[in-house]
């Protein structure tokens, strides 16, 4: 869920209208009975720094929805920040919560209408459910929906689970020669998928991309699937930057996060790609990357943010603007599954080499999973296999 | 030539290349033979308001070029600046410079390959010439062009002269029905087109315009003539906002220079309105605008920077970006002039009423002219009659 | 449902799968139990212009669904053709069907799940309900849904009823100052609507609108509502066009049904324009008006296809691709509700002109007002009060 | 020059101006000096398959023109079309004109103010000269120029010749690993650039290119490099579905000339495809390869029209509407020679193969390599090595 940290800001406050306090178990009392049950187990959040496996209790099978049973959840960013901080932009968590939205799994049961899928399916699942009634639904804008329920975005429960109920239009088969880990995948490549969609990267653009974790990564990828004529991935880290040049950078360059080497690092990127930046992703979000972003990029070009990891930021913007250099934001993802499965089983992108780490699910190795996402250290997706 | 102003900051300083020291008269030596010659008047800054009626050598009529009589002139907010402060973003003005861009004149003569021009047609002059031959220029994206001559953008002499000599394909003819005044009015209405054009604003848009000077009125006009469904009118004087009421505007909301009057201002603006803000057009371009015009801007919007009073910004991007209002910056215009004159000819943009005060074209009157336009207090646009 | 005729060569016939015989009634049996009940009345077609009032059996009201009393009903060109031939396209009617989709009404009762509408809400109902699965509805082009649910389009009932249920989603509330016959008058506005839309119809573009029928003149105030500089309606009958002057056509020409006089009546049609052809929405669909069509636009102009009376038409299309002239096509319409009424609401389009002819909901005159309507002679749009 | 046969119908015939008989020198008699000189020499249509070598006057290098001696011309199915027909479309050859537009040379000559080029550059020259002046310029489209100058496209002068000039803004220099005939590529090349383009390919489309000639052959190659999922070619030569095999169509199929196959062969090709196809591009233009295009695109799919081989065709265009089956043409290019040069730089398309026939410009070689284009017979590229 890239392109989602500090969404918020201007969203009036999501909070959860159960009775139940948050953090009861710690205070010696159960949390309420109807979240849970025996039929599943969960990984959820009960405090800072606090995952504990329980059960949780499954929705009924609707007409048009399906169980499935997880396989692959993958660790995002916000995930972590979930975990240590309960709060993500205006999101806060106040009661126990699943954690978890980058999954796949199998189809254990279909509702009543569900035509498409079979028990015995494999599928990813799309994380979040909006209402196709508002009118940027009905635009096709349905990732901005205000009513969007999103796996482990409070207070709708997430996916490192046992098995979780989910509509059938939000879950996509995967082909033969994917496999459930690439589908669980599919939801970073999203936020690369349209983070390329909405800057307009093609076959005549350059592309500069900041920032070399999980999203830049993936970035690059898709940047290169969709025709990029160069990718140029800058990062403050040396071994990230290894990395995106054996997944097929054209050339990295080394950035500080101190003001006074941002000129020369400007000259440096430009003259990495040696041409004009058509496109720059933005996949850091502070106030020194989107200004690099809007000072490298050509006349008539763009920026895209797509990490937001600053809410206010000083910004060189009337020289950028002057220039119809247009800034763009990400928020998720729309109508992309599709393509990310075509990617990934047509070869052109290859997630593989990005899970670095692999975990079961078990109370001792959810809480190792979260520590070594949280740490970095050359652990670019890491993986839970249930 | 607003959407220009702080345009600069990022390219390299244009400096003219002549030997003659500027302000040269002043130390009572003649500036060079070469710049100017009886042929012609024209008014020149010489300094820091200082405005002098001097002579000015006409260059040769080339093949495609019309010579041009003025008749109309306008004076913009970067005229002013340019001579209150003989510098507009890095534009330095270094030698002496004819002043004014928004014009229009009669054709006196036409170079050899002309077709479409004859002498005697009262005609438009569309300020810049680009080079026809750059990447920008070819994709229709000339307003960006590097090599773009723009009337009185150092070290390109202005059009506030009694002849000027023009790219024929830069010249408009009038319709019958369209005076000087109006011709002139062109390039502010330009501004106007292209910001509308760039905003997306048509039939079912709902608009902010913030500032209601004559960039903001005229963008006032041409979202009406764009078929905005309703256009609210923002700015700090009430008597802004009343002719902004007049020409049309379906609500106005008074906003002050306050920071924090901005929530209130916020919901007011909001409830002015009555439904979801579509487009932002901040015409005026400081970090309160730009913050309001980011905060006010549904998702899926667009906000469009069109003034730049302010270099740098402390803006709340991260929430806009994540909301994905798109964030589009405006530089002059492109290809805008035969839509102008449509508009303008077909009553659906009426620009007389933004005429507040005319002058002639005499030493005196050169002077009173700006310091009318520089004082504000009531006037819109000030016009020369040539 | 203009722009729908002749759609449907390509689908798969739409036949409907109950067991019921077509015009079973006729040979004395009555048709299933399961369709009717005394709940309602609505107007079923039982065969070639033979319509009949029965009971009308409506179905439980879902949690996302409003019961709607109808009370006002427009006659299309599509439900003329039903009437006469059971067919349009590939649908074919096999069974009796109720007709009628363009309508408004009063909510009776909502489903549980229903916040946006209340009892005694009056509102339009957008007669299609797609399947928001698809890939098509999850781009927002859910008008091309495969599984589209439409009002009278075969097997799917229609709403010239007392009563029918609908999704609240599709049903929207009118302002104040609209009236029900306005609410109707949405559907085909629509057409036109999404017509602009694909057009590209704005304010740089002069239009031609071949077709002074219904769905001609709601194009025309459509397309003069975007802005559109100037817009010429080309029709074959002389009172058309005094009706399209009447509701502001810039100018008309009359044009003849044969071919030998294309090559003058382009010449009227461009001279009448004055100017480049930018937009042609031929709102007819033979090969005679699409030629036309096709001939009269300027390079990289655009003609639209909103008629389509003929299946296959022999064309120059060949000349009009090398001028690089786009076609394309209209089917219905999608996400136009909100605007339609908008713009009614404003003033900006007046669609109550093009009300000619009002009957009630009784056996007799549902005859009467099909057979007004299929007879033309002056009826623009045949309006039921019910 | 693919994307023109059959485009000017509908524009005013184009006839020379000079006084110089056609044929004159059959006559006996020389024709006009002032065309002819004895700084170079060229190869001339005198006649239907008439071409002979004869010396051509340069024109002065203009300011900002370039003179070029040439390396390597490509004949292209116009330039065949001339010599057999002396027209193509409305465009008569009435007196002698060099034959060529493909072609790639070395600067011999700069003017006085070309900047980005120096004598010794190895260049590529995009053929057309259009005017700058008139709208479509101004909007970035000037392929579609009224006034385009073009070579070999009566009354322009063409390009097999020793030495030509042209506009500096015109020559693309090589990069150092693009070959000389790589760069007269570039012509051919761009068709299918803005085939891509005009088509919206991208990572998301799957394409179907009707056609396997050198044209069909460069719009697989491109439509890979765009990011195209998918591409299928269906022609009626088995060798030359194997050649675009082996270039990397994902699946060929072979289809005849009769109406008959029609409808089993639309299966087959959708069979290859195995999704829905959502742009195809027609590189033939015959009503049956029109027909098969538009029937086999998805709706909302894009059908675009390269080749042009019939002018009018009896189309089911209806139902192409109904599905908002986009049908958009071809005209040359725009904007596509620096695109074109980074493809084949970066290796991303590689034309090589496509150069199936190479010869010397002597009178012997010039007829041969026109027989040979227009046999056909395995070549699809015959190439001039000067």
């Amino acid at each position: 869920m890239a392109g989602a940290a500090g969404t918020d800001q201007k969203v009036a406050k999501h909070e959860s209208n159960s009775g139940t306090e948050f953090g009861a178990e710690k205070n010696g009392k159960k949390f309420n009975k109807d979240d849970v049950g025996d039929e599943n187990l969960a990984a959820y959040i009960f405090g800072i720094d606090d995952l504990r496996l329980r059960p949780y209790k499954l929705p009924p099978v609707g007409k048009k929805d399906v169980k499935v049973t997880i396989k692959a959840v993958g660790i995002c960013g916000s995930d972590v920040a979930y975990v240590k901080h309960l709060q993500v932009g205006n999101y806060v968590v106040k009661e126990p919560m699943v954690i978890g939205h980058e999954c796949a799994g199998v189809v254990e049961e279909i509702g009543s209408e569900v035509k498409d899928l079979a028990v015995g399916d494999r599928v990813a699942l799309e994380p979040g459910v909006p209402c196709w009634d508002c009118s940027l639904c009905k635009q096709g804008l349905y990732n901005l929906c205000p009513d969007m329920k999103f796996f482990a975005t409070p207070p709708v429960q997430g996916a490192l689970a046992k098995q979780v109920v989910h509509p059938a239009g939000m879950c996509f088969k995967l082909p033969e020669n994917v496999t459930l880990e690439e589908g669980a995948m599919c939801e970073p490549l999203s936020v690369a998928v349209h983070t390329c969609n909405r800057s307009n990267v093609g076959p005549a653009t350059r592309v500069l991309v900041i920032g070399g974790g999980a999203i830049g990564l993936v970035t690059l990828l898709c940047a290169k699937a969709f025709g990029s004529l160069q990718v140029v991935v800058a990062d403050t880290h040396n071994e990230r930057l290894s990395v995106a040049k054996a997944l097929g950078a054209d050339a990295v360059v080394l950035i500080s996060k101190k003001d006074e080497d941002m000129e020369r690092e400007l000259k440096e990127i430009q003259d990495a790609m040696g041409a004009p930046i058509d496109v720059t992703c933005d996949c850091v979000g502070t106030r020194k990357s989107l200004t690099t972003a809007l000072e490298a990029t050509r006349s008539a070009g763009r920026v895209c943010l797509v990490g937001m990891r600053e809410s206010n930021m000083d910004l060189p913007i009337a020289a950028a603007a002057a220039r119809e250099v247009d800034l763009v934001g990400v928020f998720r993802y729309r109508h992309t599954y599709p393509l990310c499965l075509d990617l990934i089983s047509s070869g052109r992108v290859n997630v593989k080499p990005l899970i670095t780490n692999r975990f079961h699910f078990s109370q001792q190795e959810v809480k190792d999973a979260f520590k070594t996402s949280a740490e970095g250290k050359g652990a670019i997706k890491v993986m839970f296999d249930l």
